[in-house]
């Protein structure tokens, strides 16, 4: 499972862009009064933004709206993207077209639930990616929003 | 992957002792000032208590030092277990027994790095294991400190 040289910065940005593209589900923190909350979820991501859906009396929830900040961990704990990005409620005459992305690619569609499931955008402004200690150097693959390829 | 009926809470408690124990890396969710942070570590387990190592100046750390909340996660996201807990840092005399078991069980030993890692001991409070929707119900396996099995 380990490759033996660290992966450069080109390659690093490959692997994170295609598991995006292929990954249903992420770790989703977010911070609160009450302390650290931490929950899987389904995503959809359209090349710059990750769209989430969650109960909005959740945790969760109620922590993004507090302060909006959200860290993403993707893959296994041996090869790891992690984003640090900014949540916003997604606008109600766009929640269509995001719930329709959003059910195509999760094959969940919470607009079918009984209870009324809300939207949100997170916009990426730090991703790492590493798999082990020899790749922790070099790990940041977008800062300031901008990837760094 | 899905069995068809959610498993009772005697299994989901034998499951998730089972993963303590075979297990090695778990998410680590920490809140502080800065937001949330979340990083993969290394663990031990000893039945009733997780053992984690990190550098004192990491995010992590500093929001273990402020207000001690910790949340864990393991396994993959559609065979979940979440733990809250309470970190405290390991006293100075109990430091080289807990870091033996440690590398026994990670293979890593953090007292060989040329760094000098600090040790805490993470009490959980409230621990819930589920793996995909029909087992949200009755995900409660352990409540105030006390399996409920």
């Amino acid at each position: 499972m380990t490759i033996s040289s660290p992966r450069p910065l080109e390659q690093r940005i490959a692997d994170t862009r295609a598991r995006f593209d292929a990954d249903m589900d992420a770790w989703v923190a977010t911070a609160g009064a009450g302390g650290p909350a931490l929950v899987p979820l389904s995503f959809d991501w359209d090349g710059k933004t990750f769209v989430i859906s969650t109960l909005p009396r959740s945790v969760t929830a109620r922590n993004m709206a507090e302060n909006g900040r959200v860290r993403l961990a993707f893959g296994p704990t041996r090869d790891v993207v992690v984003v640090d990005g900014v949540a916003e409620l997604v606008p109600a005459g766009e929640v269509d077209a995001v719930a329709d992305a959003y059910a195509a690619h999760t094959d969940w569609d919470p607009r079918r639930e009984s209870e009324e499931y809300a939207w949100y955008r997170v916009t990426p402004r730090r991703i790492q990616a590493w798999r082990e200690a020899d790749e922790l150097r070099g790990r940041d693959v977008m800062k300031d929003g901008a990837w760094l390829g």
